[in-house]
C-alpha cells in the first residue's frame, strides 16, 4: 500500500512557512510498512483542493489529509473530500453537542460558524480530537469506476496543529491502520559519528550492510556529524532485531571508537555520561565560540553534576582575569595559538577545581585576527584538554562561515573530551 | 500566472529529509508576482514523476522541477519532462563537451552515465551551472490541446542541491522571467517585536493595516518573537516604498518601544549596535542559561567590540570565584533568587571591568531546585542588569520545557539590556 499526504493551507506556500506534520506521518506510516510516495501541498481554494484530492484518490491507496478541518471560510478539506469522493457530508449532531460544550466550559457563545467542524464524510468514523476544536475523521471505503477495476481506499482527515495532529493519529489512526495492513515487527538502531567524512562511512560501511538487503540502511550527514540509521520488518520482533543487531555488531566492529553513540544518544549526552561514569568534573574556557560549548553541555537535564561552568574569555584581558593566561604569552603567540590554548585549559581547571578543563580558541571570521595573529587563517582553531596530569592541545583548520566555524569547533572539544575520557 | 513546484528526490519522502528549496524559491517568485499554488514532492520513479509532470502542466503556468538532474538511473527528470510535454530530449555536444571537460580538470574518466546530463528538451535554453555537473534547462512552450485552447507554459528543470539551485535561479532563470512577466517594483519592510503575544500585537496593529488593502501584512510569530512583514507591489518603486512606510510609520506609533527593529535586525544586533552607539561594553554571568546568552551575542560578527565575555556559573562555587557573590547569599536566598541575581550582575561587572553586567538564575528544569530553592517552580528566573549607578533586577516566570525556559531567559535579558540603554 502507497500513501499521499495533502497539507492544506495557503500558509505553507508562502516563503515562511512549511509542512513538517508530513515528516511526522511518514515516519509512523513507514513503521506500519506503508510507503509515502506523494506529498502535495495546496493552498486554500476549494478547485485546488478537490482536485489534489481527486488525483492523489486515482494514485495511493491511503490519502491523509492534514490540515482545513477549523471553522473559518478557508476551512475546506471536509468540502473537498466530499466533492472527490463523491460521498455527501452529514451533520453529526454528537460532535455538535460536544463542540457546544466545549464552548459553554470557557463561557464563550459558540460562533454559527463552528457547526460546520461537525460535517462528517457518509460512512466515516470520527476521531476525537483533546486539544482542539476540529475533530479528524477515517474513512475505509470502496471507490467504484465506470470504466475500471472498482478500488478500495482509506481516507484520513487530520486537524493541521502539529500537536493535535501528532496524538490523534498515533492514538486512534495507528490502531485503526494496524488492523487493516499485515501484522509487522520492526526493530530499529542508530549509530552516530562525529567529525568523520560521509564518504568515508559509506566507502567502509557499505560492503557490511549490503550484506543485509533486509535491513534498510540510512546515511545521514549533519553538520558535523554522520548517523546510520538500521531498519528490519520481520514477522516476529526477535528476528528483526537480530538482524539489526548483527548488522550492527560488524559496522561497529569496522568503524571501532569513530562510533561515539550506538543507540542514538547525542555527543554532549555521551561526554556527560562518561564524566559521570569516571566521577570526573569538567569546566570550559571558550574564546571563538563564545560559550556555545557550555550552552550545549547544559541544554541536557542533570549536566550540572559534572559540568561547573567555566568562563566566556572573548576579550584578552578576560583571559587573564578569569584563566590566568600570563598577558606575555598572548602578546608573544597570539590570543589564538597552542600556547594560550594550553595556559586557558589549564587555568581554568585550576580556577575551577575541576577534574578537566576544556578550551577553545580560534579564529571565526568574517574578520581576521589583529595583533600576533593578523597572519593566521580563518577557520584556525586550537582546542586544549587539561588533566591533573598532563594537558592535549589540538590545532584544526575548519572551512565554512562563522557559524560553521564555530559549531565544528565546539563538535572537536566534545570528541576531544570523549576519546581522551574513552 | 501561478506556479507549481515539482521536488524530485526519495530521500525527501522519509522521515529525514524535507525539501527546502521551495521556500527560497517562492520567496523569488513572489517577487516577481507569482503566486505558487502547488507543491508536490515525489520519489525517483518514472511513472510518478510522469504522472505529477502531467498534473502540473494541466494546472500551472509555470512548472519547476527540482532535483534529479544528476547522472544516476535514480535521476529521471529529464525524462518525465519529456514524456509529459510530449517533446524528445536532444543530447547537447557543447554540454558533452563542458562535462568533458570537468572530469579532465579534476583527473578523473568521464562515466558513461554522466552524458546523459547532456541531454536537452527540443527548444529548450541551457542554464549553466557553475557549481555542479547538473545543468538547468528553462523552456517557454505552448501545449496544443485537440480538444481545449493550447496553453502556455514555463518549463524549468533545476539541480536539487541548494547551492547549486539557488545561484542558478537567481543569476540565470529570474532575467529570463522578469522579461516574460509585467514590470513589478516591490517595497518590503520588517518590524520586529519581543516578548510580546501574537495576538496582542494583531489586536492592536490589524485595524491600522486593514486600511492598506494594497500592502501585504503577514504576521509570523516566532519563539519569543514577533514579525510583522509588509509588502507592496506597484508601478512605481517610489509608489510602493511610500505606502509600506507610511503604513509602517503608523504601526511604529501604536507599538512604541515594543518594536525593537524597523529593518528587520536580530535583537541581538540592535542590543551590540545600542552599546556601540553609547560606547558601552558588556559582560554576562550566566546560570540556567549556561552560556545561551553569551552565544547569541558572539555569534554575531564584530561582537568581541562590545562583548567582553563573562562566566558561565553553573555551579553555587563559581557564583563566587567568578563574580565574587558571597556564600551566605546563596545559602541565605538560594542560587535562584533576586539576591544572588543581583551580586552576579554586580559582580560580573566589577569583575570584567565592562560598563554594563547582566546575570540569568533560574530553574530551567525539568528537576526542582534544591537546598533554598527546593520549593521554587520551574520557569522561576531572575534576570539582573547592574551598570555603574544602580542595578535593575526582573523576576519572570516562564512556562514551557527546559529549552523554551532557557531560551525566553535570554530573550528577556536581551530586551533588558535593550531597554535600559534606549
Amino acid at each position: 500500500m502507497i500513501a499521499e499526504i495533502i497539507a492544506a493551507g495557503s500558509e505553507m506556500l508562502t516563503p515562511y512557512r512549511q509542512d513538517t506534520n508530513s515528516l511526522f506521518l511518514t515516519g509512523v506510516l513507514n513503521d506500519l510498512g506503508v510507503q509515502v510516495a506523494f506529498k502535495t501541498i495546496v493552498g486554500d481554494s476549494i478547485e485546488h483542493l478537490t482536485g489534489a484530492a481527486r488525483i492523489a484518490l486515482s494514485r495511493a491507496d491511503i490519502v491523509i489529509f492534514s490540515g482545513g478541518l477549523g471553522p473559518t471560510e478557508d476551512d475546506l478539506t471536509r468540502e473537498a473530500a466530499s466533492a472527490a469522493l463523491n460521498l455527501p457530508l452529514h451533520r453529526s449532531d454528537a460532535l455538535l453537542e460536544s463542540l457546544a460544550k466545549r464552548f459553554a466550559a470557557r463561557n464563550i457563545p459558540m460562533p454559527p460558524n463552528n457547526s460546520k467542524q461537525a460535517d462528517v464524510l457518509q460512512g466515516a468514523t470520527v476521531l476525537d480530537n483533546k486539544y482542539g476544536s476540529a475533530a479528524g475523521q477515517y474513512l475505509d471505503t470502496t471507490i467504484f469506476h465506470s470504466d475500471q477495476p472498482s478500488v478500495r481506499r482509506i481516507v484520513i482527515l487530520l486537524p493541521g496543529p502539529p500537536k493535535e495532529l501528532k496524538p490523534l493519529f498515533t492514538e486512534q489512526v495507528v490502531p485503526i491502520l494496524a488492523t487493516s495492513l499485515p501484522p509487522r515487527f520492526l526493530a530499529k538502531r542508530m549509530l552516530r559519528m562525529a567529525l568523520i567524512p560521509e564518504s568515508t562511512v559509506d566507502n567502509r560501511t557499505a560492503p557490511i550492510y549490503k550484506q543485509y538487503p533486509d535491513v534498510e540502511t540510512t546515511i545521514l550527514a549533519h553538520t558535523g556529524e554522520i548517523q546510520l540509521h538500521f531498519l528490519s520488518a520481520k514477522p516476529s520482533l526477535a528476528e528483526a532485531q537480530a538482524r539489526v543487531d548483527e548488522l550492527t555488531g560488524k559496522i561497529e566492529a569496522e568503524m571501532e571508537d569513530a562510533i561515539y553513540s550506538s543507540h542514538g544518544e547525542s555527543l554532549e549526552d555521551i561526554v556527560l555520561l562518561n564524566l559521570g561514569i569516571r566521577h570526573l568534573t569538567l569546566s570550559a574556557a571558550e574564546s571563538c565560540t563564545g560559550g556555545l560549548l557550555s550552552e550545549r553541555l547544559t541544554a541536557i537535564a542533570g549536566s550540572s553534576r559534572y559540568f561547573l561552568g567555566g568562563a566566556v574569555v572573548y576579550s584578552d584581558a578576560l583571559k587573564t582575569t578569569f584563566a590566568g593566561v600570563p598577558p606575555e604569552t598572548i602578546a608573544t603567540y597570539g590570543p589564538v595559538s597552542a600556547e594560550t590554548a594550553r595556559a586557558l585549559a589549564e587555568g581554568i581547571r585550576t580556577r575551577t577545581g575541576s577534574s578537566l578543563g576544556i578550551s577553545i580558541t580560534g579564529i571565526a571570521g568574517p574578520t581576521p585576527g589583529t595583533g600576533a595573529d593578523a597572519h593566521k587563517p580563518i577557520g584556525l582553531v586550537y582546542i586544549a584538554l587539561a588533566s591533573a596530569t598532563s594537558t592535549e592541545v589540538k590545532e584544526i583548520n575548519i572551512t565554512g562561515d562563522r557559524e560553521r566555524v564555530r559549531f565544528w569547533a565546539s563538535q572537536h572539544a566534545l570528541e576531544l573530551i570523549r576519546r581522551s575520557i574513552l
